[in-house]
């Protein structure tokens, strides 16, 4: 196979970057609140400075920027040698990803009829972040096996399914998803582990799909700033105030639970007792997705502990016992165990979100409370509970089709033989798309040779 | 020894997470900036949104909690093979301690008399942080001689005894301790390094209880996160405007410092001027430990620096001489050194607090100044601030006997022969209790000869 | 050469400190926000708390320090020896950079003139953390090639020389200079390759000048942080409300541009297409070097991308062409490449400032958001935009003119034989100011036999 990808990589990034350039000089304007009239305006109606919608969301927009770029890169540098692509494509594709997005997310959410232009903001960039975090989440299930040809392709598509699924389910459907179980885990994971299905490679040679320990080290740098920073996520949307302020702790307690069952079970797992690293890396944070869509609702903070709890054990016994039988019997080769971290919880997520909707009444939410969380206005002005739990639920299908049905179309598109792709016995090596400096092990004799003599000198 | 944990730590997990659920969902809500009646009660008394206390806290919440888990995870990596171990068992004893504590510091100081109930918010995720900071210094101390579940243990006693030694120093004695000083951080290095003691281990084999060069790296990590965000740390519950300012710049200040002393003292210290990466990894934070407690008083510019002057001094010096004399004459085997990172520091953090809050004056303070900065309200309006040193002397009093005494006791606890510890040969060894992958020096030689082959034939 | 750093280094530090200490005795105190009596004052006025300028800048004062200490640290570890002085020698230079940079810039900025002391509070800090940025930057160029004691001294000089540009282009010139194209990036630059061009060593041994796998991985963790958090880099000292918030979508955009053309050009330079880790690491940010200065200007989220575009382009080819031209034909040998980061970036961006700055109209801007943006007030008030232009020009002259001539001086006093640098033969090597542990390879065979027994027997 031809892996040389100096045309075609090239030529992408160019002629991509300077579509986006154009379409932005068309579509992209600042909003009223970055705008310089902004500060006018305030003075005229008394308001503070600090009311601008930045001070209430840049913390987490950063927190969110954290674990995109960190949190996924380094997630993904378990593999002994494939750190390079793990972390470089890592934000290659999400330097793209959140451009088209802006894009796509603003002509569907943010388009302003006076002059047909799209106002971006803060929340914008944090709704961009996300909707790249489906694409990753993707990338997740075929990494090492594609090369970045292919993943620029599989993030035009993803962020293009994911613009309309979340029209459809947030603005056509009315459902709620403040941290994205649906919108984002459930449909990523499934868009990717539908292409890793297209590509599927019967002949994938193993040798270098593991971790050595630095590498486990590295990937616990991506795990631990995801988890810290979920609440983050999850918060990033809600709407100002006790939103924000719930989300934050639902998520918090969430993830706790979720790293005590994730012990447990990988501990019960194993004939000595031992943890092993892929569950530490990865289960720890289910609690975080299953908890996305309900994170603002009143789900009391027990309920967030449960939410984990379970979340913690159903990922953990994914990597056992259903990532293997997955690549054996569906032919799906999912490297970074996607399905157990973002699919099952994200689904799980959606469900939580369903009932817990369909659960809500006046006596807990208030009146006022009921209108504000479900946003029960305009034309949904008399939706009941039930109903909107009705919603999520039909949210959550919209979700699976978009990622089930666009994996499928996009896995077509990349099985064309002009993308550069990795033969199946050099998958999972950075030699492939990397200058890889020669390796450690031919410096040290020098250097202890230098040492000694120094030692016996000093 | 018998080091398998297959039944003991699966189980403490799950019984412990389980009655973490049940005791949340009788005790545990929303306070009432994070309930969803925040919203109406806004509106009807025209107050702005960010007003809500979230948006006080959340950024220096999540600056804390990397310092939970990055800082204190990563700082403890250095070790050639506990990497694992240092960060892993970080993450699980912080997951589960912060539930605890939100239990036990919720039943001293938030308890709704109302309704009977805990009412959390952003504070008390801070406050549960700052709780299981205790407990992740005194883990700093038995670093790779104690099992995952003598952790567990460890921490469970140490998140009571820390809710009540705070309950008694901040609200019986009516101390200031803004950073923890104190009730942080001489509490935790006490009761670790009493643990410690009591569980000495006179033929401990020194063989893997050292670094190597990308372990000292991985520490740097988290050295660095710790000392960036402890301004945030020792401001995050202080009183909110000029209180918060105030903390973040001394501080900010006393670190500065910390860093050219430490590195006078180590370079001095050796015969070449070398330094010695201990010194820098541990001792360049003793200044944002003894700043704690002042932090939110006057204390002023020049004050921190002096501060942070010392203890960069004093911290070093522990390194080279006290750490080998206490575990030669006094049987402490200190992994961390947390003796001269966090208990000599928290002391002299105790004794400035002490003395800068005698010496307050109406000068400086002004009247209103000195009843916010000590809250010399309630049965404390007539408190003078010379009385106000001696209750922070009583306080550092307290914090001493609560760590010796708490952490003889559980010591005697820990030495029971159940916990499945490491015998003295395999100490500071992820082997015992995680999957370790194969060592990175059996795959280059495959690797090298493949890029001989590829780059003869490309 | 004696590199014996024993004296020198302890005495320049204790000495230096103790100068620090003296010298805030005298001159630094709290700001009126951080003062005590904030709180009161604000009773009177019943103006909100959260309107201290804490709550404005205090998170991206945060994501800044992040990028001096984590990002320019670890960005500079992508050496094989050299990432305990790449790290260490970071944090020692830029504690004490920051507190010099207080006391410079506050004789120049803030001094009160009522009582002839310099008020400090977080805007400060955020200054001071610029500051120390330029010599960070400078530091890049001579990474590996210097002693510690030198890079103290070039930080002294470099931290006055700055405050002094600083002052001249942003008051007596009135140049706008929100993200530090020309005050930080072109002076910090030039400072640096002029001291590497003074200090030009014609038999550097290249053995060590180079990065491992690793090594390449942890300088990644510098690259993302720098790359996430530069967006509160470019806003942190804006004017409250839409100019920050536009400096942070500018910066974004920016940055995102830049990845593309960076992985598009670093591919085309290769026989086989593969990337260089080099462009990733350093390329990708040179578009938030570039935005600095327009950054809050009306720049338009199409103008952020085509600067992010071209810089992308201009600074991988740099390392490519010029960077080896340079050290062959101009003797500078640029270890980290800043002419191509932050060199040609920065002039490019003061460039663009001018520019944009010049084109300014009120159609645009409205005539209030002219005055806020270009602080067209007090005797300015009359300027134009045009003018302004002019004035942004002649601000870009003399960075460049502080950095180059400045560089050279303290060559000229870095040339001196007293510092302790490192001989020819021994450059980018931690061994000779480091204690570094013995080589990981020494330990595995022992580790892997105990493994055997235990597999053996368990």
């Amino acid at each position: 196979k031809n892996t040389n990808v100096r045309i075609s990589l090239p030529a992408v990034c160019f002629v991509w970057q300077l579509a986006m350039i154009i379409l932005f000089g068309f579509f992209i304007r600042y909003n009223a609140e970055s705008d310089v009239h902004w500060k006018q305006e305030n003075k005229n109606i008394s308001r503070s400075d600090i009311e601008n919608d930045f001070y209430f969301r840049y913390p987490s927009f950063q927190d969110v920027h954290v674990m995109i770029f960190v949190g996924f890169g380094f997630l993904m540098t378990f593999l002994k040698r494939y750190s390079f692509g793990a972390v470089g494509f890592n934000l290659l594709i999400a330097a793209f990803g959140l451009q088209w997005a802006l894009l796509m997310q603003g002509w569907f959410h943010s388009l302003d009829p006076m002059d047909g232009k799209i106002k971006i903001g803060v929340e914008s960039m944090i709704n961009a972040d996300f909707c790249v975090a489906s694409c990753l989440i993707a990338y997740g299930a075929v990494l090492g096996k594609v090369s970045p040809v292919q993943l620029m392709v599989m993030t035009l598509f993803g962020v293009t399914l994911y613009a309309v699924e979340e029209y459809i389910i947030l603005n056509l459907i009315h459902a709620r998803d403040a941290g994205g179980s649906m919108v984002i885990h459930t449909f990523g994971a499934y868009y990717g582990l539908s292409i890793s299905w297209m590509l599927y490679r019967p002949n994938l040679d193993k040798r270098l799909n593991g971790s050595v320990y630095h590498s486990d080290v590295f990937a616990m740098i991506g795990t631990l700033f995801l988890w810290m920073f979920w609440p983050s996520f999850n918060s990033a949307i809600s709407y100002h105030g006790d939103g924000q302020h719930r989300a934050a702790i639902n998520t918090y307690l969430s993830l706790a639970a979720t790293v005590l069952t994730t012990v447990a079970i990988s501990s019960l797992s194993q004939k000595a007792g031992k943890l092993d690293m892929v569950h530490i890396q990865n289960s720890t944070l289910a609690g975080g997705v299953a908890v996305g869509t309900a994170a603002e609702f009143m789900l009391m903070p027990y309920g967030s502990l449960i939410v984990g709890f379970c979340c913690g054990i159903i990922s953990t016994l994914g990597y056992i016992y259903l990532t293997p039988f997955m690549e054996k019997y569906l032919k799906i080769q999912d490297t970074c165990g996607i399905h157990n971290l973002h699919a099952m919880p994200g689904v799980i997520g959606g469900i939580v979100g369903a009932i817990t909707a369909a659960a809500a009444s006046e006596g807990v939410y208030g009146k006022e409370g009921l209108k504000t969380v479900f946003d029960f206005t305009g034309k949904w002005e008399n939706m009941l509970p039930t109903q909107q739990g009705g919603h999520q639920a039909a949210g959550l299908c919209v979700a699976l089709c978009f990622g089930i049905g666009g994996g499928i179309l996009v896995g077509c598109v990349l099985r064309l033989p002009i993308w550069g792709d990795a033969p199946d016995d050099h998958c999972f090596d950075d030699e492939l798309y990397w200058e890889v400096p020669e390796d450690e092990e031919s410096i040290p004799p020098i250097l202890e040779y230098d040492n000694h003599i120094r030692n016996q000198a000093g």
